[in-house]
């Protein structure tokens, strides 16, 4: 409570120090979006704008920062967190997804209204088209704006700035990544042939890291580097922080020049100097901050960049990777989970913290292990309810009849691994057997669906979800989003959610399948696979002549069967079941220890 | 054979006048689209350009005219009707939804490919500003162009060209409609000022019906009356072919002035001329015509208007009615049903058209009754599996061990109905039971799935198709639309399909649930239930706050038990179609002669 307590006078401070300059700058409010540079998730420490001015820590929520009382916005996975790290003198935390609850655009509405206009401030770099043009058309007032202003305004108050990291650059070899630099960037200029446009620019950091087969460390958890990249027909030109390696540069020579991140603005500026040319840029993946670098009058595409959708079709050497990725991951795992059991059964106490510096341990003994692909989640109990908890607590230790929910991933070279499992401490009860199979019957429901070509991630998560709907239940998350291929986590185009997410799944694509159930001071359970979409080649022709799909699994992790009430099973969710766990034990069984081996058996019977 | 020859002639005679036409306005393409003056659905005799010019009469599908060989574009219902009806030397059809298949839009992409750019020419009356985007945006090559042209092309070339109906209108009374018109208009300006909208103009006769409280019979099916309504903050005219009588316009005085349709362009340039002010124009829902009335720099503010909403959010007297109109509208199809029974048990010869025509008399027995809400669809066997089906054919006699489908529905005064039935002539062989239950299975998950408020059309289509794909078969149409209060039997915005339909379900909406399974050769199954969507009281709360929503039935006519395969239905399946059954039962059965109830019994047994 101390360092709470400390952070809160911290942020009182910073907040008191940026109200006189909203007034002087004549803006009723200063936009703090969670969103950095290079509209990065995972946010570099230097970057951490939100979190400095507001407390709140999350991968996702907006701040608006207003002189008589400030607002965070913040989504189903954070309405507990945020309520834990904000100071509600300082902040009104509005819970997104809640009946009533104002989303930061409908709230500049609500304010317009109020104040008759509205002016806004914000950083334009960090703030990206899409998002501008949301909050510009909820002003509708004459006199109201949103006002850019630069340099940002959080940094202005905030002391010990960190530096940004600027590690090393390295390269993936093509056997990894399956596709060298020059038949990328072909691909990527053939479609702008097409659309007839002259330049490209990237701002996102995976898409950058995928199209120059690099890699870096300046995120963490992500295996990016800070950089930005402008493609024009003949010339690529990528801006990093720190220059690659000779040999890098030497062998990308004829297809992409370095220069120093600094140079962006005027490298931005020289082709559009250019006349007659139009530039593409990706509203959801550019700040306006590149925008406002152009002229009014310049010619802009704005549609979803190629790299986007390339990115998220994995190659035969990607799923190859991933493949063995998860293995490793898997092997991982499972020992820590037949650790745990051992800890538990012969009564030593184990921490949340713990548990997930020894699962850490365990990924750091397998091969090609970079990095957590987040920071695991260890959470015990009622902390299962809070959906991205990052405690992990040293003083918390799992006790008889809880359930323990472990959300974790790894970077391994070629893969990006993600996966949930709760497993249940002790006795189980027959409410979370019943609540559990609830949530297993989703995750089913879904892992063996078939479906044509076309079928959208919304159709998907619906297919998931209906089963808990009929048992009056609903969590409050997507049920599935992309995952990069020693990438980001988190990667679109597609997601299995109940809105924006028409996008059609495609073969090569990789999701995750993550139905859940929340009860606050109760728990949580989360049952999360990740999936690479493969053709089915078993069931008759489609009347239409599309392929039909389907969702083969990446993760080989036994579910808890202590925890099944197999009379909620129906016969297909079992076949299913047995099948899945088959596949686990025959691809990791035999790279496990006896012992291991033994735990991996008795957690996948019965095979039937 | 002879009616089709003669039809062809005509149309090679048309385009052969037409085609010099378009040399001389210097395009290479001249658009017919499906959709007339108000963008109809079903059109007015005097407004099928597009059935005059290519000889296809369904009710969707557009035909590009041009000089080297025609187009036409048509969605799976229409696969096969469109290559019975279209001459394949004249038209090239385009079957929309298989693999490989180009839309238009595509198609003028790949024409202006081909030619190096291309001129279009269109009747901007006839096709909507939506529409227009859509192919202006198909076209990039600076000297391609879309380029309007009046009057239209097809009218001119068109012998024999009937006129408007211009039949009387006539007002519905406030319990019908539960709201009166000054309401209804206040509740649109509210939405108006909100956006800070002067203007609003309506073009869809259901709209314009809607906020009227009045209807008519200008077109087939459809009880409305062709009309524009301009809607001011102080004033609404209303531009009708004939004038309301009297009393109807003395009731309206002080809300709706009446002038006549031929001052609408005038009218749009009056209020156009006013100087700063914004203009209501809802892309989908208004033609090009109209946006090309208006200046250049006019003020626009392009949005789906808010009459869209408020038409398919039904009030308690429209629910009420609605309930009234499905019961009769049960009762006579059930006697239909009855009637065949026995005509098949005794030996009697009965041709597609006989039963429609035997049921089209039932449906005249009842009170309220004003017209079928469509042509009814009558086809026996291998007819079932083309869609849309218009036949009816007094030569086709239905024959044992055939499928008989039969899709039709009816303006009852304050509901409209659609329902389909499938059912089995004589004894029904092991695979229609087989695929009739995966076609009830489908329509029963959807039927008795429950859902929070928010949920999405997309979301319920899936629910349901998911059943089907996982027996590798798929129908090529949605899975439900929204059906008007004694309107449309098609409206929005709500649809159930696996595209374009992210609108949420609210409480109020009314749509179908009809799951399909067609079979070229074979023939086809469809079964259709029109469901109200009503909150559910019985789960739970919702963990975000929302509102559990159910589906009500509305149609109430028992499924043919002779084609389920009992085998295949859950638990949960048969429990739901025992409820649906006893709800037939106990409604409709009371209203039936002794004869009538045996049979009903009968079908409605067994009830668990």
């Amino acid at each position: 409570m101390a360092i709470l307590s400390h952070a809160n006078t911290q942020i009182a401070t910073r907040l008191a120090a940026l109200y006189p300059r909203l007034v002087e700058a004549q803006v009723d409010a200063y936009l703090v979006p969670s969103s950095d540079t290079h509209l990065n998730e995972y946010v570099p420490a230097y970057q951490r704008r939100r979190a400095v001015i507001s407390g709140f820590t999350g991968s996702a929520g907006d701040a608006l920062i207003c002189p008589g009382g400030s607002h965070l916005f913040v989504d189903s996975r954070y309405h507990v967190q945020a309520e834990h790290e904000v100071d509600p003198t300082l902040f009104r935390v509005h819970k997104l997804g809640l009946t009533g609850e104002y989303t930061l655009a409908e709230w500049l509405t609500e304010m317009e209204r109020q104040h008759g206009s509205l002016r806004v401030g914000f950083d334009p770099f960090v703030l990206s088209m899409e998002a501008h043009a949301l909050y510009a058309r909820a002003l509708t007032a004459p006199s109201s704006a949103l006002v850019p202003l630069s340099p940002n305004y959080v940094d202005d108050v905030w002391q010990d700035h960190p530096l940004p990291l600027a590690r090393p650059i390295y390269a993936l070899p093509d056997e990894v990544t399956g596709r060298s630099v020059a038949e990328k960037l072909a691909a990527v200029r053939e479609q702008m042939e097409r659309a007839r446009i002259e330049v490209l620019i990237l701002t996102k950091l995976d898409e950058i890291a995928w199209l120059t087969n690099l890699r870096g460390s300046d995120v963490d958890h992500n295996p990016v580097f800070e950089a930005y990249l402008v493609l024009e027909r003949q010339r690529a030109t990528c801006l990093t922080r720190v220059p690659p390696a000779l040999e890098i540069q030497d062998a990308l020579t004829s297809q992409i020049s370095f220069e120093p991140y600094a140079a962006y603005a005027s490298v931005v500026r020289r082709v559009a100097a250019t006349t007659d040319m139009t530039i593409w840029l990706d509203p959801s993946g550019t700040t306006m901050g590149t925008r406002l670098l152009l002229p009014e009058g310049q010619r802009i595409h704005t549609d979803r960049n190629p790299v986007v959708l390339m990115k998220a079709l994995k190659n035969a050497n990607e799923i190859a990777s991933s493949h063995e990725a998860h293995q490793h991951a898997a092997i991982a795992k499972i020992r820590s989970l037949a650790r745990l059991d051992h800890l538990i059964a012969t009564a030593q106490p184990v921490s949340e913290r713990a548990y997930a510096e020894m699962l850490h341990e365990e990924y750091g003994r397998e091969e090609g292990f970079h990095d957590l692909s987040f920071p695991s989640i260890s959470a015990a109990g009622a902390n299962g309810a809070v959906v991205h908890y990052g405690g992990a607590n040293a003083e918390i230790v799992l006790r008889d009849g809880q359930l323990f929910l472990v959300d974790s991933g790894t970077q391994m070279l070629g893969g990006t691994t993600d996966d949930t499992r709760t497993v249940s401490i002790g006795t189980p009860s027959a409410r979370q057997q019943q609540l559990y199979t609830v949530v297993l019957r989703c995750h089913t429901q879904l892992a063996r669906q078939k479906f044509p070509e076309g079928t959208s991630g919304l159709a998907l998560d619906a297919v998931a979800r209906s089963v808990m709907w009929n048992a009056g239940l609903d969590y409050g998350h997507g049920t599935g989003h992309g995952v990069g291929a020693f990438l980001n986590v988190h990667e679109g185009p597609q997601r299995l959610a109940t809105r924006s997410s028409e996008e059609p799944l495609q073969v090569g694509m990789i999701v995750s399948n993550e139905p859940g159930y929340y009860e606050p001071g109760w728990g949580g359970i989360r049952l999360e696979n990740l999936y690479v979409v493969t053709p089915d080649e078993t069931l008759p022709a489609h009347p239409s002549g599309k392929r039909w799909l389907q969702l083969e699994p990446l993760t080989l992790i036994p579910f808890d069967q202590r925890l099944i009430d197999w009379s909620q099973l129906s016969a297909d969710d079992r076949t299913w079941l047995a099948w899945y766990h088959r596949q686990v034990w025959e691809t990791v069984g035999p790279m496990l220890s006896d012992a291991d081996r033994a735990w991996l058996h008795a957690a996948c019977e019965p095979f039937f």
